[in-house]
């Protein structure tokens, strides 16, 4: 019965079937074991979707001009899915398809896909949870994935280690630069976008993010562009799905985009293991990692001995003995 | 004979002899894995030192601070140790002993303790090493132990997991308040210096130092405090030292201290196991996470399926076989 359940969910994956596609994403936020299995199946399809992350300040008005590029690319002929990752987000709570965002149009859309992750309650596993969902749309055959986020460390999700191309949208209001650096998306942006820019200080804005890319210029990468934009009026749009498009291409052409993508993936992993470890001393069973800091606390034992304890236990070893002087 | 050299070292550290510390801290950065005995054996011992961090930009007059501080510790009944974790301390590489630091007469001092720590081929081991070497200074009998880094995310210790109290140095340059910012510094700071004041623009900034506090109030912990000093001329020592001295007394009078050790020792542990963990994939035998990358960048795996590989590998497992649809 399972395995039926498994199939049948599966096959609809496969043709793209909204209801398939959205249980799926349940399972994966729900950590419902199945789900590897259903990916097991599902990951030669994979490989195929470009990965475009959005983040930004809370109220940087992320979320129309997501919906307005989510339009554009799919005008151009790409099949579209939208992964919000943002508890402020007017895609989580169903503001979407209110008036106000005029996007009921973009909803009757079979070629588009929208879809919110729970970031309550995650414990943890939001991370997991988005990256096998971006795995299952890219299986599903959505050639562009458009991934929103509010700013570095207001969620656990690392946009940069989540995308093939980020995009970090601001707002000429006073200190949003600041903002974005204090929050580490000067580092992560491969584009940058002053969006509400029929607002005084976008100009002056655009500028300061020039000046620090002047300044912190990296070898490493292309200099991001600067666009601006004023989303809510459909000004800027075309402009940024075609810098998008033109930093994925320079990325394909260096051969860039596949080392991203494992350096990525050896992250992915590396997080994965690392998850397991602290569940088993945080999670479960639980009181162990505590026990051992009230052993180091009282000085009967070294944080080196602790550390093995911890590493045998994972190891199956059981507690080493001490040893002796 | 390797007991004999653990027990006349062990001997020399509890004498707070420097040669013996001196050997030990090297035996720590050389992750020699004798520490771990002599730690076994001293660790009761730790828990007395108090541990003030300072950090911030290359150029802010760190060392001629520390060094000052150093002695007006000393004054006040302190035993002190100086510990350098920055590539770019006078404290590294001798010039400490040179005229321009004036330092002799503290060098000469035996209750007071200066040694720099390697950050060249130290291969994820320095905070380790560093850590063991605050606990054998700890337990050589030092009760204020300085430990000087540059700002965060250029050497790989953390300081504000690593100190009591964090003070953060800057001096009145164009946007060093900002160079702060981006450097996570405003995040980690207990008490901010304003170095070099005699410079023109240090009011200014403290001013902003001052604003960005407001903006940044949290709850989980007392208001920096932001104070000026010029340190090659000896001017605000006294009051910094002041100042670290309440916010050590505040820590202890909420049983803060104890939390905030307790914390930090859980990172520490979970750090250690971490890095056992890297160790197993990166290095050593090598091969086997590159491996993995390959037959998930050709689809043959899942990435949940070559993250269970690798907690199998570490348990023991070996491979586990592949379930069948």
């Amino acid at each position: 019965v399972t395995t039926n359940r498994i199939d049948a969910l599966t096959e609809g994956l496969l043709k793209a079937e909204p209801v398939s596609v959205a249980r799926l994403i349940s399972w994966a936020e729900n950590r419902d074991p199945r789900i590897e299995e259903v990916l097991r199946r599902v990951y030669p399809r994979t490989g195929q979707a470009y990965r475009l992350g959005i983040t930004g300040p809370p109220g940087g008005g992320k979320s129309t001009l997501i919906a307005k590029l989510a339009v554009t690319f799919r005008d151009r002929g790409e099949r579209v899915a939208v992964v919000a990752v943002d508890p402020t987000s007017p895609f989580s709570g169903g503001a979407l398809l209110g008036d106000r965002y005029r996007m009921l149009d973009l909803v009757a859309d079979p070629g588009i896909f929208i879809r919110s992750m729970a970031t309550r309650g995650s414990q943890g596993g939001l991370a997991s949870a988005t990256v096998d969902a971006l795995d299952l749309l890219d299986a599903a055959g959505f050639t562009m994935v458009l991934v929103e986020t509010v700013g570095v460390g207001q969620v656990e999700l690392d946009i940069a280690e989540t995308s093939d191309t980020v995009v970090v949208v601001l707002v000429p209001e006073s200190g949003d630069s600041i903002q974005a650096m204090k929050a580490g998306l000067m580092e992560i942006a491969d584009l940058f976008v002053v969006n509400k820019a029929d607002r005084e200080g976008a100009d002056r804005l655009a500028q300061a993010l020039e000046s620090m890319l002047d300044l912190h210029a990296r070898g490493d990468r292309p200099r991001p562009e600067v666009l601006t934009a004023a989303a809510a009026k459909g000004a800027g749009i075309e402009e940024i799905a075609d810098a998008a498009t033109r930093h994925r291409r320079g990325l394909e052409a260096a051969g860039d985009l596949e080392r991203r993508r494992r350096r990525t993936m050896k992250q992915r992993l590396l997080g994965e293991a690392r998850r397991a470890l602290v569940a088993r001393f945080e999670g479960g069973d639980g009181e162990a990692l505590e026990e051992l800091l009230d052993r180091v606390a009282r000085r009967e034992t070294t944080p080196h001995d602790a550390a093995r304890e911890m590493m045998a236990a994972i190891e199956g070893r059981g507690t080493p003995p001490a040893r002796k002087d």
